[in-house]
């Protein structure tokens, strides 16, 4: 069995800097033609200098012209409207953070509403700037993003015009908000596809599918299943790929994130086809992307085939998803 | 600040075997009066020839005379009558383990119910021997030990007059059915009166503080610590206290398991002197225990004094709670 899938875009990643953005890059921009690339480095990325020197960086290290990195900066509440006017053809959005919430987020925002946040939310809503949303409260672990939906219908009522993502979404009280309001969407990952708590820590604990937000629920996965599968129009595919040297996952106090950049398009072929949603995968990976975002990436066929795949323990120091285990599709060829 | 506490013991405690055990139990040995063993050893201890020699070597590598190993079998559902009448001597209790619910736990019961179990639990009833339970199903991780209560709820019911011990509880749930039925008791760990899951897997995730049952919410936590700090009749002490060699816990896949017994003692001095309950602790550490099982400890003094301890990085090679850190009360003598 085959599959091509044109254009495919991941629409969160980390790649993170410096060595290991060397590793990363690759790993994404072989099999990728585009990806919103996340701004929590040390320091964020707040600057358009910053931002451009960024990017220069990463397509040196990714060695890939047909891909494209869509480069986000890091909300900060000061950012008025000459700024963000000068900003937009360099970014794919703006990435809000609430303080402290995930990996180098402590420059994040402390108070998320429409009043707080009016003059760069209303600037972003006038430039048709898409507001992405890391939406989790500091609450209990497995109620954060249960208690950030209501910020997200604040927002997404005060802002109507406002195209607002919800990032990497893991539970049903974030789809079910999806239909009620025009402007929100969201991406979601692979992992939270497949795993619930119970694969992180209901044998033993496998620090390797640790992540934030922290997988959820069977009830909260089957409704993030029944969107994704479905190719649900708001709905994008965001890997939230996020590698740690295995020094940091293996360790006393494990980083959050799970490696899936180089193995997301095969496991999602598998996923899709275990459902038999294969035809639907075109529009989760790219389709509704490009519409949501009003973006057309590089052209780039990637050429899948039903043949398995032991996916390797790692790549330089990261560990990904499945390592050392075989998945039952493989990429033949990009072009 | 100053207190004394007489025999104090440890109702739940894991020693392993091996040279393991010859880092543990002198740790427990020499700061509690009085232990119960759990009997999940590979193979688990379900014969009295295996109990002897496993108490023989405990009390070989425990050096106290003063410290006495209460041990248990590994509940298995063809123990008679005869059987148990043997060893009713030399047991403090039998612990019965759902299959495959923790460490070295293969070997449990499939199903729990008074139907299935009758032979075994009739007699124990009969002999008054304490049925020790570890109560989680095979269900969500946050979910086990609530889908527990009903099964819990069930024995006391059709077996009222045997001792059933819920061990190292963790739910709201459990301790609103303690006052419900006059055959349930309940141990609590030192661990889960102080985290939650947020301290597990909430910022980093803290494979020293993963354990099974795993650490809930904190409204669970509070109803815990209304029991233990006000010294319910029906609730003990029982550490838990579960070690596990480092490679084990910082690793892909983590063992279950805190390491509390060398600080046990001088924490819950600190938890219940900063809760105005430290007169409670007498009766939580050892007088409660003392008439649940009508068992009189060796006679020991354990003087506690409020000054700080440094707990080290490491015993042997197991990473204890507060490893490294600075804890307020320290034991200045033993005898």
């Amino acid at each position: 069995m085959q599959l091509t899938i044109n254009s495919p875009m991941d629409m969160h990643l980390h790649l993170r800097d410096g060595d290991m953005l060397k590793t990363t890059a690759p790993l994404s921009s072989h099999y990728f033609a585009a990806a919103i690339i996340m701004p929590n480095l040390t320091p964020p990325i707040t600057s358009l200098k910053q931002l451009v020197s960024y990017k220069k960086r990463i397509l040196e290290a990714a060695k890939d012209e047909l891909f494209e990195p869509l480069m986000t900066l890091f909300f900060k509440n000061d950012y008025d409207y000459a700024f963000l006017e000068k900003a937009k053809p360099s970014i794919g959005g703006i990435k809000l953070y609430p303080a402290g919430i995930t990996t180098n987020s402590s420059a994040g925002v402390a108070t998320i509403d429409s009043q707080s946040l009016k003059k760069t939310l209303t600037a972003m809503s006038d430039l048709d700037i898409p507001l992405l949303v890391h939406g989790e409260t500091n609450g209990f672990v497995m109620d954060r993003e249960r208690e950030f939906v209501a910020i997200y219908e604040e927002l997404a009522q005060n802002f109507p015009n406002l195209k607002i993502i919800m990032e990497h979404i893991t539970t049903k009280d974030s789809v079910d908000i999806l239909n009620r309001y025009d402007n929100l969407y969201a991406t979601i990952t692979l992992h939270h596809l497949l795993i619930t708590l119970d694969d992180v820590a209901g044998g033993k604990l496998r620090p390797h599918l640790f992540c934030k937000p922290i997988a959820k629920t069977n009830k909260d996965k089957e409704a993030l299943l029944n969107v994704a599968l479905s190719a649900h129009p708001k709905v994008m595919f965001g890997s939230d790929s996020a590698p740690h040297p295995r020094s940091e996952k293996e360790a006393c106090g494990c980083a959050a994130g799970v490696f899936t950049a180089p193995i997301a398009l095969q496991v999602l072929a598998q996923l899709f086809e275990k459902h038999g949603n294969l035809n639907n995968l075109q529009s989760f990976v790219s389709d509704n992307a490009q519409l949501i975002y009003g973006y057309t990436p590089p052209p780039k066929k990637v050429f899948l085939e039903k043949k398995p795949f032991i996916v390797p323990k790692t790549y330089g120091d990261v560990v990904p998803m499945y390592a050392g285990q075989k998945i039952e599709w493989s990429i033949v060829d990009v072009n």
